[in-house]
């Protein structure tokens, strides 16, 4: 199935997802069938070798289809395409290059073969500040005992694991790990998801108490996480732009239909408002795509970064924007639960909310604009 | 009760109505104890002799607690109102005027004793355009026989009665009547009200094949409508402009409570966010208290409809855009469904798209302000 | 003359003192002759006994002829409407307030006599902030020498006074007084504004090198500068917020006449955009008419100088917003020189950035929004 | 010397032009000494050889540097571009290819010499609608005498020649053909020039009772006006669109300069102004530069136009959005006359209110939107 179709199946089913809250099985049915779980797996391990400027297309396509199945296939780009992504100089960094790398590909090629992995990384609090996380791990004889709760996990109680950050409870600084934590036995799903908008991501809470391997330790290697935070903001800020341009687009799709069909279509507002929201898709579109083949071409790098930041900015205030006017343009009848531009209206307001939210991005835009160094600002 | 806890209550049971989409029985139970039916009903007749101008700061309080509560409430109260506050030289114009007066009289002497009136003007396809309305009526030996079906009527199921428009079916121009008729045989509600915002307006359908006995003609004459949206529009377009500053300013409230909690009140971008919003709100509260000052002092004149349209426009975006800002400024954790600030972004959406729609209400203030005729605009 | 009738002589000479930055001498003879030097001298001293009410009703109508003039008229409308409203409680916890009495009426008799009063307390690099006055004063044996520089004097060198803010040389701690200078000996104007907008206030810089007799001390008191500012905030913040009013009515009446002579009134855009711009002015002019009554009835309250904040950060962005967009309108052959919107596009552009700026007076109004005292914040 | 460079020296003496109005001398000594004016000249006539992708980021560097005088570029690019881009299946069309090429190229040639060629296509009443020329030509004995008046003809008075569009005054229908008038006798510029911003861009009347030889006549060919501007519409519509994003650049620079000389870059609302502006610059970069893109490898397709309608839309746009909110933040000391952010504010206005305006583009952009023929509506 090519991702036209696949994302108009996921758009046939957004308005049923969206009113019951559930998670998308049969989008994911489709994903999996399609081998986009693998999208971002090397092909020496059977997956697609996507660079981040190709997932970027892959989400921004699926965004359109449905935002809350492709924030959910977001999440799990991120930990597979983090993962297959990580800068070779960086493992030698983390030592023992070999038992890293045998566990990385494990992770790979089980993403390949379909598995599906959540992120859990933020908690209540404390929000996506990876270096204040209180969930904490502490070594057993067979691997460690994971304790504590996460909040917006999209795709709780769906994923096959979790990648968890969690704090050593022995050591003094912040020593942050990632595991990778199988569903089942010590990992509790608690419903706490029932949102405004992108609803379907079932973004619930988790509760751990588990004690998992040593190979859940991801890359065999502690106090990893923050390190790959900084080199890799892409997968923390800006993969999701890509959703929300997709977003962007459907409104002037659905609003164009909408439009024809009532015979607005001609009116001087209407035509105003649609004009202007094209502009604005249209460029938020280039900055997410041009950001996204910087992190391909020059990874981590200053001006890579201002793109990131840029990108996730124009995404989540265009969407919302667009949204805004569009809904306006469509009138009371566009309003009506069910109607594509009703659910678009919230989902779309999603994006700037999400971490870093527009007004944090901007502050960092702006420092940046100064020739102030926003990295001054602990981010994570 | 004073207004003031009243609104209270409504407020803690707003997003129990909001999730339902129920009509609130409980808050027209204590608008009904507290009288509120006879607002606008002279003292002669048992009623609170409400002006505009006091009908408007109860409309703005109520708003305040529960936007669809207020807006049904407003509905009554147009009904109500418009009566109450027919020009006598108007009365004296459609001849017969003891009837009439009669009439009137003992349609709000029921609405002193707490009768609930709906309005059925709106039909699909022609909006609130009065003048195509199909809906029709016929003669029959004991009174009138009603058929068609209308949208948007607020309190559907839950009023005694509806003010129906309607046109003479033998008549070749477009002869547009208003009947009050008794909810019972003949009048079919059919759910249809889910949608975004306003939820607990119930605004479902009615479908109409009623036998009415002549009493039910309201005033006891034929052809009034037409007449009475041109003279009185401040009751078709101006009279929800309260409730939506009501909206606007819960959002104020709610937004300094949520942000007190969470320990933002002091981040510079929250201050901006409220401070500008705090401004817009209380700029869009004069404008709708001037129209309604002026509604009171000099109705029907051009200038006082000039403000009637201010006043609808300022109030629906203004709800809107602070609704929009001020969850910006308290961020994901006030997207949940349950939070006010959830409920009131959708709510503040909807006044810009009631009828006369922001687009529009600028259009024809824009004419004005060129000294362009307006009224050359057919607007009914 | 009538007000009507003087602004529109001042707005037929506005484009001639814009391009050529010069004092608008023609207006002053008007004002002059108009009485309204003495506006707000009581009536006991000969003037016109003005409220703040009615002062802001008079620079509206003013500002709407002549920005510029009327901002300069603002400054001396300050000086004599704040010594003329001094509440008697302030001036008896001065002490000597019967020295102080006579000090104040005699400048204010001079301005019913058509004394014309500039105020000089702006300097480089502390803006208007009043407690980092670096101009100093020392007694001499006849009086003071005062010494020092000071910029943004609006009508500096066609003052017969200015009204200096000076701090004691002497003194540790910051003792602030005011000095009503003459002009003359030591007291030299250098050419120093050219500006964006508002081009003929003549806001040159003022040089001090003066001695002046017991008398120039405001008041015969030292140290009230701060005492004043905090209980008349109005005068410092909100005085001219009806001057852009003024000008934002300008821009509607001047756009309106320029799109009849082009006939493009019936544009669709040009419509919807004078229609909004209808609606900002009519909110802004409530905004500032009811901070103005509440100042007159209820000053120095804390809701009263919320007022003032409100009106100042509404008439900044209306009259700078509405610009932008009726210019847009009117398209390029407006931005002809001497064409009435080009130059109020430029007039428009300053209010908001006037202290307290607009950004400033949302981060305050915010704050009162969530319930913080802004008054932690030092403000002058 | 190199486009960085020269654009330094044409910024350093921007305000001095600006203030004059003059044409600016230097800049043109310069651009001529650099071989620029030869710049879409083919190589094998001496030229750069340039493409309109090149094109556009040789006046995004011109642009930042001096807003006036990339304007008057502009127009100089536009006729040797045009002239050198023209396909040749078009010139076949006309007829003739042979003389075609022998004129076009003589035109070229001139150019690559340091000619540099003024645009006189406007006219009062009509605008720059082609089809509407009240211009006229007839045939002589030696060649054709032109009669009439244009304006808005930038670098009238210091172009070696002007592209004249003109109706045949013997052709009933509309028969408009392109002339390059030698400047001289016959050809007379009226100063009508004195604008808001762009000011050195002499764009003053032309009054035209010029006598011209047979190669006056552009391409040998009478009547390929039209046909002209419906191919090649980046030359009227966008390419001046990358002088304004150029103009917005600068905006970013010399705000970031004045706010850290003032020590006000780490204000939060000056960071978030600033990261705000500078997403929507670097937005507004990549649509004009995607439709450059467009234009050079597939020019004329409908895909290409609507990218060049979103261009001028998006740049227009952007360029006074950022102006306004970089000036409030950088505050009343950049508002002195000479300041580059005062020059600039009243620069960046233009871009949208230059033909096609923004909501005229806006408008064809909703239409395509909503999958209307905006052809429908004729262009020129």
């Amino acid at each position: 199935m090519d991702l036209e179709s696949l994302a108009d199946r996921m758009s046939s089913r957004a308005s049923k997802y969206d009113v019951s809250g559930d998670f998308p099985e049969e989008d994911f049915d489709d994903l999996r069938a399609a081998g986009l779980l693998g999208l971002m797996v090397p092909r020496r391990l059977g997956g697609g070798g996507a660079s981040f400027a190709e997932y970027t297309d892959v989400a921004m396509r699926l965004g359109s289809g449905a935002g809350a199945t492709a924030l959910i296939f977001n999440m799990h780009a991120s930990v597979t395409g983090a993962l297959a992504h990580i800068p070779e100089e960086l493992v030698r960094q983390f030592g023992a290059p070999e038992s890293f790398a045998a566990s990385r590909d494990r992770v790979l090629q089980a993403a390949a073969g379909g598995a599906l992995y959540a992120v859990a990384m933020s908690e209540r609090g404390i929000g996506s500040r990876l270096s204040k996380v209180r969930t904490s791990y502490e070594r057993t004889d067979s691997g460690f005992r994971i304790t504590g709760a996460k909040t917006f996990v999209s795709g709780a109680g769906h994923a096959d694991a979790y990648l968890v950050a969690a704090r050593d409870s022995t050591s003094e600084g912040p020593r942050i790990s990632y595991f990778l934590v199988p569903s089942g036995s010590g990992v509790e799903v608690r419903p706490a998801w029932d949102a405004l908008g992108m609803r379907a991501t079932a973004s619930h809470d988790l509760h751990l108490h588990a004690e998992v391997g040593e190979d859940a330790l991801l890359g065999g290697i502690e106090g990893t996480a923050l390190l790959l935070a900084q080199v890799m903001p892409q997968w923390l800020v800006a993969s999701y732009a890509a959703v929300y341009v997709g977003v962007a687009k459907a409104v002037l799709r659905h609003g164009a239909e909408h439009l024809n069909e009532r015979g607005l279509q001609r009116l001087p507002m209407v035509r105003a408002r649609m004009g202007r929201a094209d502009t604005q898709v249209a460029a938020a579109e280039l900055v997410v795509r041009n950001a996204a083949r910087l992190v391909t071409e020059d990874p981590g790098s200053p001006e890579t970064n201002r793109w990131v930041w840029r990108a996730k900015l124009a995404a989540g205030d265009t969407a919302a924007e667009v949204a805004f006017s569009v809904l306006e343009a469509a009138g009371a009848s566009a309003m009506r639960r069910g109607h594509p531009l009703e659910r678009l209206y919230r989902d779309a307001r999603c994006g700037a909310l999400q971490p870093a939210t527009s007004d944090v991005c901007a502050d960092w835009l702006g420092a940046c604009a100064m020739g102030d160094d926003p990295d001054e600002v602990a981010r994570w």
